[in-house]
């Protein structure tokens, strides 16, 4: 997908909320589990009750490797069912990979070519090589961990480098490699004082934002600091919205979750 | 497997080489392409042919996981395999994943309990709570990247940082947490001057070290700078082991090559 299509579908459906799919068979509605593909069943749910809402979606691929083969074809079939009903929809895989050259080759084979994602988050730990061959996909998008959401983001990401902070290294080094117009940045919301600065490195790119939600973040602070002209941002809920309800009524809280925060999004982006 | 186990296996074979299972379907032997599971049907003769020589089979993830459901398969066949044929060798799921708590949670699950490795590659950028839901299953093993083999490894994990580079922090950090005696490290054998620095902070942790081979690190140098009183090195050859030939004698000859680099290790721990 191209990057003006995502921002049109923002514009059209007035939110650029992400619904994360970390779909987990112990905290799905019980009586799921008599269906036959139990994951893709909730995700079908979640995704027909709250696309109206939602610009992208983003499994966590954690979640679906831990079945196994199941789940594999559990995410097969989810991103199939996303294609296919929903194309309009900025599909997200949300698996932090990152290997030598040859082998980051292979990655990018899976997510863009065998299961057909619009993007994949990769770390960037191993540097340029490990990052570009997923760069060289045209309307395919790398987003790379910039500075994450959790407590350990501080253990290295934020030590100094260069009177620098290493996230901020990180920005500013990958945004030399071939193909830096297909990247993207992690940037959690419970960091958003940071968002400024990062905004300075990167003011044009997009920022995939976790951590409103579940993990506290606000998501006033990050469209204060983190938006631009392109809108810029896409902001991901995952447990707040899926697991909103386990019960009969859970796709109807998950849209009422959904829809709850795309209004919130809908003001700030009169406001702009 | 307890690393007293892993010690003695090297002890016994007079080895400490690591097959890398970087099984890649166009570059295996064209006759085999006919069998129901290739992927599988090369890693099971692979295996066969050189396990005399090697303590330690490596699969790169990324090869399986670009072959869909049809390369878990294959991936699960050859762990079943290497448990059930030969358990005394040590099994690494080279995965380099890293996520939050509760998705690395869900990662540790996938290659623990689920496939059953003894050991999985993780990436530190996201810090201690991506990584200590590994570290919590006895007997398991997780492998820290550090310092890896490729060019992008200068990009920021030798960079400068409280006056050491990256990688020393990263080395003297994760020795800080919860159950660090399960961790062991990658360490790319391109950097064999850097070896004996890395000694200083983790005189006792067992180094994955990859790079020998085709990637032209020297096992003579790594020795020498890395060694400890309980071997402590895994040294990984894929490429110039699994493909040493694509004809008929492939079998003969990654055994050849195996049996070559580890009649190179038998001698260093002679001389030891």
């Amino acid at each position: 997908m191209k990057t003006s299509d995502l921002i049109a579908q923002i514009r059209k459906k007035n939110s650029f909320l992400c619904v994360g799919l970390d779909t987990d068979k112990t905290k799905i509605p019980e009586f799921l589990l008599t269906e036959e593909d139990p994951i893709f069943a909730f995700n079908k749910t979640i995704i027909d009750a709250t696309h109206p809402f939602a610009v992208a979606y983003k499994p966590n691929i954690a979640f679906y490797e831990a079945e196994g083969i199941e789940g594999w074809r559990a995410l097969a079939k989810t991103i199939e069912y996303l294609n296919k009903n929903y194309p309009e929809i900025f599909t997200i895989a949300d698996a932090k990979r990152g290997d030598i050259g040859n082998t980051a080759a292979m990655y990018a084979k899976s997510f863009f070519e065998t299961f057909n994602f619009d993007s994949v988050t990769v770390a960037p730990y191993m540097g340029k090589d490990s990052v570009e061959p997923f760069l060289e996909y045209a309307d395919k998008h790398t987003i790379l961990l910039a500075l994450t959401s959790n407590k350990g983001a501080h253990d290295f990401q934020t030590q100094p480098v260069q009177n620098r902070a290493l996230y901020q290294i990180v920005l500013e080094t990958s945004q030399t490699w071939k193909n830096a117009e297909n990247l993207m940045y992690v940037v959690g919301a419970t960091q958003a004082d940071s968002l400024s600065e990062i905004r300075k490195i990167v003011p044009d790119s997009f920022l995939l934002v976790p951590g409103v939600g579940a993990q506290g973040g606000s998501l006033e602070e990050v469209c204060k600091h983190g938006l631009n002209s392109n809108i810029g941002l896409l902001i991901n809920a995952s447990r707040s919205i899926i697991y909103a309800s386990n019960k009969a009524d859970f796709a109807d809280a998950a849209a009422a979750e959904a829809k709850r925060i795309s209004a919130l999004m809908k003001n700030v982006l009169r406001d702009l």
